[in-house]
């Protein structure tokens, strides 16, 4: 009988796992019944935009921390699909550093081509999945018709992505605040920010870039708390870098080392949770955000039941290559082209693979760790080979471009490694961009 | 043997059903095992305020729609427990609108005197609900263990609200609105308002309140967009009502009668659904908003299995003693002194209620039909009978009071229909009281 699969979610991963099928059921293989499930009306997870926080139409928590403005904040080169050119896409060579809606077009464009859309049932989000009787039991609700099923499969991938659910730390003070408190998942127009004194805690990506955005769309100053240290870049004379929030008094933020700061607003950047409620405890992947996740073989398959994977649930320097690396090595292992091993050398790959990632001591030795992960991956199955170290090279420019100047990293251009052409020069300054919609980014 | 129940929420409702068992059993009565699962930390359900929106530290939707500044927006007098008076509690009269902290400690004080916090499982989300062979199944998530379990119980009281999840619609242009769309019950303080042009959407309570309160901290404009009809209050100078929004373009909002106004910010006050995405699709309450609910007998009992409850679902003028009520009748029922019939008569009683809200027309009507609701149950329990009419009397007048100047009707007084007494002035117009705290609002 053919198996039956379940992809959660139509996002980056799940929608490379779908195209990763549909490519072998292209070379004439039999593929299993794959149903995908996603909550949103439409494919694209975070980079199908949305204006709504909190909850939804359907009262469940909104899946998007995508906000306006937002452009890539790594080159193209480092994420280009190797299936899937952005010249096929654009019919052009496009510049480095694409807003959100280029990005969602590129993405889009490869599973409309691929004809895989009617694979995804929308608006119906995973309640709850059990393995009973060598079964999953997946009961989903179909949101419009408010009304809950129950399906069987043989195997579950969760690609529900792991910036969704934010983690919200509370400080002294935060429920006497004057003003709004938000983190980063709830951001979503730097225009609202205008002209106020902004306070954000954290130093990861969301701070270096909602900060970024906020001072490009006019806000009055940024201060960024850190907990152990700065971001260090050269920022502008409106920004500056503060130790950790001890607590607030009214309006005034007070920091560690006794100085305080009087703030409109506090944007909490403070990372996200691996968050699976769906899922019954002994499915439950808990993990810190690292490179090297815990429980999984070969960084997707479920030690306890390798019949279960998970998708992209690595920290990410690689984003779509690697999705679709994971996804075409799951769609080998539940197609029996891969051999999945005992629970001790699953337990031992996952060892190993931690024992390497802290062997490492920096941010290159990190990225030169995922490249040689998703080499490993691609070497086992039929995606297109391609240049990784290329794409790590582009990572380790952009590295050098932001310590040169922060503001201007995104103006630099760096060369396709799948189609070998250099993108050219945007026409406009980052800085000076402020229409970020795909119309205008596409003008060059 | 011992029945089993399971109260969800430990709210104003699910805290009404403890006390109403706990007073079965200080009069020597034997009662069920109780058990209530609460998922936030405390008790008090939306009067526990938050600071949070979106979801919480655990990745679960955020409860509480309360903001900070909220003064009760009706009379004390007409939501005093008949078993517990605000002069048993403060020791004195107060004032009768009080602020969501004075409220709060009332509720806490009733049930801290009850004695009744060991049997809630705080930090504990109800996850699903089922019947199997006559017992419901209830999964909770014990939160800061990550950890689910199920336990069985004969009867289950759903206490969880219906101010939680808002309903929530988009107008065209929210996707480039240049600023903060809100839903009312991610509204937490005036003050991030302050010299804003701000637009509601909406005319019920939130919308008057909510407005109300951005006034009164100091926002620049309010912009009230009506659906049917204006509210037709006595508003002040900087306060206009306009017919619906039909689109926003840029910070332009426009309007259906042709206007159009610039906006920093849009506030959805449109309302909450009934959710209980915990319940299996054949014991889900599905109603609008309304005095009589759908399905449930004498408002309480779910007639497709009334081994269910739910408590608090209606549309409400009355409150905490309308919970009351409903609750002393619930623990009747259950403790089989109050004997339910079968399932026509429920669905005629059902039918007769909608009836009789239908054929009511207006506000006083309804406020009377809902007064008869409670005259009806609690003749049924040992309720302690109290002046429901008196309540009626002072909701009456609460109306006219709004109707000569809804600024300053929360500056006049009632009588207690508990203990007799009058409320004293508050010592402060509510225009002018800007610190809403406990210890400034009991120093009359």
């Amino acid at each position: 009988m053919t198996k039956r699969i379940a992809i959660l979610g139509a996002g980056p991963s799940g929608l490379a796992q779908l195209r990763a099928f549909q490519s072998a059921k292209e070379k004439g293989e039999d593929i299993p019944e794959i149903v995908c499930f996603e909550k949103q009306d439409d494919w694209g997870g975070l980079w199908n935009y949305t204006w709504r926080t909190g909850v939804d139409q359907y009262g469940e928590p909104v899946h998007g921390s995508m906000y306006r403005y937002l452009w890539s904040n790594g080159p193209k080169e480092g994420l280009e699909f190797a299936d899937y050119s952005f010249e096929e896409h654009f019919g052009k060579q496009i510049a480095s550093y694409p807003p959100r809606e280029v990005l969602f077009d590129y993405i889009k464009g490869r599973v409309e081509k691929a004809g895989v859309r009617d694979l995804i049932r929308f608006e119906t989000v995973v309640r709850h999945v059990e393995k009973i009787d060598g079964k999953f039991h997946v009961t989903v609700c179909d949101l419009p018709n408010d009304r809950e099923y129950t399906e069987e499969f043989d195997h579950v991938i969760c690609a529900t992505g792991h910036f969704s659910t934010p983690n919200v730390p509370e400080f002294k003070g935060f429920d006497k605040f004057p003003g709004r408190v938000l983190h980063a998942h709830d951001f979503r127009d730097a225009v609202e920010f205008k002209d106020q004194d902004i306070l954000i805690i954290g130093t990861s990506y969301s701070a270096e870039d909602i900060g970024s955005q906020c001072w490009k769309y006019g806000c009055k100053s940024v201060t960024v708390s850190h907990r152990t240290a700065p971001m260090g870049f050269k920022w502008p004379d409106n920004w500056q870098e503060v130790p950790l929030l001890t607590h607030v008094d009214g309006n005034t933020a007070h920091f560690k080392d006794g100085t305080s700061k009087d703030i409109d607003a506090i944007l909490l950047c403070t990372g996200y949770q691996h968050h699976f409620p769906f899922m019954e405890d002994a499915l439950r992947l808990r993990t810190a955000n690292r490179l090297a996740t815990a429980d999984l073989y070969k960084g997707v398959a479920w030690v306890h039941d390798p019949d279960l994977f998970y998708l992209g649930m690595q920290d990410q320097w690689f984003t779509f290559n690697m999705f679709d690396a994971q996804a075409w090595w799951v769609r080998d292992a539940i197609m029996g082209k891969i051999q999945i091993p005992g629970k001790a050398e699953m337990e031992k790959d996952v060892a190993d693979r931690v024992a390497r990632e802290d062997a490492g001591e920096d941010d290159y030795a990190a990225i030169e760790y995922q490249a040689e992960y998703i080499k490993e991956l691609i070497s086992e199955t039929d995606y297109p080979s391609f240049d990784v170290d290329g794409a790590t090279e582009a990572f380790f420019a952009w590295k050098g471009h932001k310590k040169e100047d922060i503001m201007t990293f995104r103006n630099n251009s760096y060369k396709s490694v799948i189609t070998g052409t250099m993108a050219p020069k945007h026409h406009t300054p980052w800085k000076d961009a402020l229409d970020d919609s795909l119309e205008v980014y596409l003008q060059n």
